[in-house]
């Protein structure tokens, strides 16, 4: 974009965050440095800041500051449910239904042969030893519904099934909300083989 | 996402990105967390140097990390046309057309009442004393061909004209390699008005 090393450098770094090509990065970097140095030093200090002191909690594996996140730590969690999600973001959407009050599991990724990412990679041997704890009795499946997110959840139910715990999965159906003739075949097939 | 302040803020601070909302930031803070906390390391690095080092050429306003910028010490650059662009971006691409070989100035935005941008933000006056300094004969208005862009091109024009320099707009016209049937109306009839 200019002559200077220092830009380059910075168009470059940007590029590197997921979803942003050379055309974006070179607007983001002139954006922050022509109108914005404040938010460029806020987003430089809130990275290192990240970088150094976010770490994974030793029960569930989510992203924590301390030793156990405060969904472990918190004593009026039901201790006997154990809700398996990809990520972070998931477990915080079904948080934000206020309607489970049970413990979690993240996995922080899944199953993806094709880019290399196996059963060791998203801590499945971690998980045996986590739903081993004495207390869980229901494993939650609540992998995404994509072929990776089911075929995750597919491997750890068969895992989880031979220590005896109960196994579900979230059911499968039409989305609140919805009218029928404009949901997918494939979603109303399911919704019909689980009518209750 | 999670309840980690650190992650909160780096989210927050992601969001300030132009063209990055709550779901991307998500993404990329988990991305660079999980995957690439080397990638976030170089980002911050990158971004507090070009924040610490950038600064606008004394001629041109472009950024650089010298008084000067490289263009603007290039003693083989014509020192009689001066080109009249919004953005380094801009500017680098009229450089890669390698059919250039003056000089330039960086307006570093455009006229713009609505977000209150006026002709001081632009650096006009600047770009007044800059054109009077004895050697520029031609100034070639590259501002872009949107609304604003045209505004500015205008008022530079005015401005230019009274003091007796030749003032020159790059051509409008049909873009190479693209068939009539698909180009838009008003290009069509800027094209035959402009026809040589």
């Amino acid at each position: 974009m200019a002559d200077t090393h220092a830009l380059a450098t910075l168009v470059q770094a940007l590029k590197g965050l997921p979803g942003v090509g050379i055309k974006s990065a070179q607007r983001m970097a002139f954006q922050l440095l022509q109108n914005d140095r404040a938010t460029a030093r806020q987003l430089a200090a809130a990275l290192q800041n990240a970088v150094d002191n976010v770490r994974h909690c030793a029960c569930c594996h989510t992203f924590t500051e301390a030793e156990l996140c405060d969904t472990c730590l918190d004593d009026a969690r039901d201790r006997t449910q154990l809700c398996v999600v990809e990520t972070p973001a998931d477990q915080s959407a079904i948080e934000r239904t206020d309607t489970y009050r049970g413990l979690y599991f993240v996995l922080m990724g899944k199953l993806s042969p094709l880019d290399g990412i196996g059963p060791h990679d998203i801590g499945l041997s971690k998980l045996k030893q986590r739903v081993g704890d004495g207390w869980v009795r229901e494993v939650i499946l609540a992998t995404n519904f994509t072929a990776e997110g089911e075929a995750t959840a597919h491997v750890i139910s068969e895992m989880i099934r031979q220590q005896g715990l109960q196994v579900t999965r979230l059911a499968r159906g039409v989305p609140a909300g919805s009218e029928l003739e404009y949901v997918d075949l494939g979603t109303i097939a399911h919704a019909l083989v689980d009518r209750r």
